[in-house]
């Protein structure tokens, strides 16, 4: 647990001892389920005190919405700018799920939480997580939609095949481990490539 | 909680007592995790006491096997009969995925629990279920060579292949709900298309 490895994880985040206190949390949770961990688990895993957590986040949802919340809008950030570097459908769609696979692969502990804790978050939190995720789903559409109206792609319909390619990178975060053969970099290479067969890609990216 | 949910859910499960409380046990886990159930909370929900509960599982984790053990049976049982059924690899893999991603849509809230509570269980029976679910990877990479072997299909890595392909249809428990507009079956059609793509099916199935 360095003051590295946290600044990596959340670059946004101040003090380190917030930090600390979110990768305590991604660890327990992950290991353990939100429900079953307790704030005093919590603290302790990162050497704290209940009392120092609450300084930091007011309950045990704050620290996992702040967990959901930068995951989610790290996932946002790398697909829009993945989109936006692109110039053509099939290119940003291969930079979209090398990159969207990749990051599952390498934050697979930090992603299990943000994917599979969502039904923890309270309503409001929920809403705005939810946000988040409409908007990269939104992105992964508009490129398929962009890609049908120049015949790059051939799909019969664009919001099922949206929801499968983001599957794919999802999924990585389930079973992904740090001793899978393939590197995070090689899967979402992989992947691209798989994804936009799915796609029926008439141009090479 | 009818008596005909449950039988279709675990024909092969006596007495009925039985499927009631690995019903409860499936609605308790998915709503709250493993760690955070107690075998009070079970068997609360199945309308019986503890003691009740421990005439049928000696303990919590005997009864998370239980499930987990039928949920993966299950699936190895219909990815094993449309791989024997079929004449050609491309029929094969078009019926794996159209059963293996319906089942998982239709039975989501129980794939839930079988795909992602599988740290829960203890080591002996962990290995037991590792055990099946190698069985489905193994067909599926089978059925993935054989293509390859009769140029049906053309893929650069058959074990990444089988991944992303079981990955597709494992990732529907996660998102799948009973408002979903899609059906189980018109879902299962799609995804089957999807997978024949990525293998770059040189024939139609």
């Amino acid at each position: 647990m360095t003051v590295s490895l946290t600044a990596e994880l959340w670059p946004d985040v101040q003090p380190e001892t917030a930090r600390r206190l979110m990768l305590a949390g991604v660890e327990s949770f992950a290991r353990r389920g939100y429900h079953a961990t307790t704030t005093r688990d919590i603290a302790g895993n990162a050497g704290m005190s209940p009392a120092a957590l609450y300084v930091h986040f007011p309950s045990k949802a704050a620290l996992l919405f702040a967990i959901s919340r930068s995951g989610h809008e790290q996932a946002l950030a790398l697909v829009e700018a993945a989109a936006n570097e692109a110039d053509s459908p099939a290119t940003a769609m291969r930079q979209i799920v090398e990159r969207f696979t990749s990051w599952h692969a390498r934050r697979h502990t930090v992603a299990r939480v943000v994917q599979y804790e969502l039904g923890a978050l309270p309503d409001k939190e929920y809403e705005i997580v939810a946000g988040l995720r409409r908007g990269i789903e939104q992105i992964v559409r508009d490129v398929i939609e962009s890609g049908l109206a120049k015949g790059d792609f051939q799909v019969a319909d664009a919001h099922t095949a949206a929801r499968a390619i983001l599957s794919l990178g999802i999924d990585v975060a389930r079973w992904y481990s740090d001793r899978a053969k393939k590197s995070p970099t090689a899967l979402g290479v992989e992947y691209a490539e798989l994804a936009l067969r799915m796609l029926g890609t008439r141009t090479t990216a």
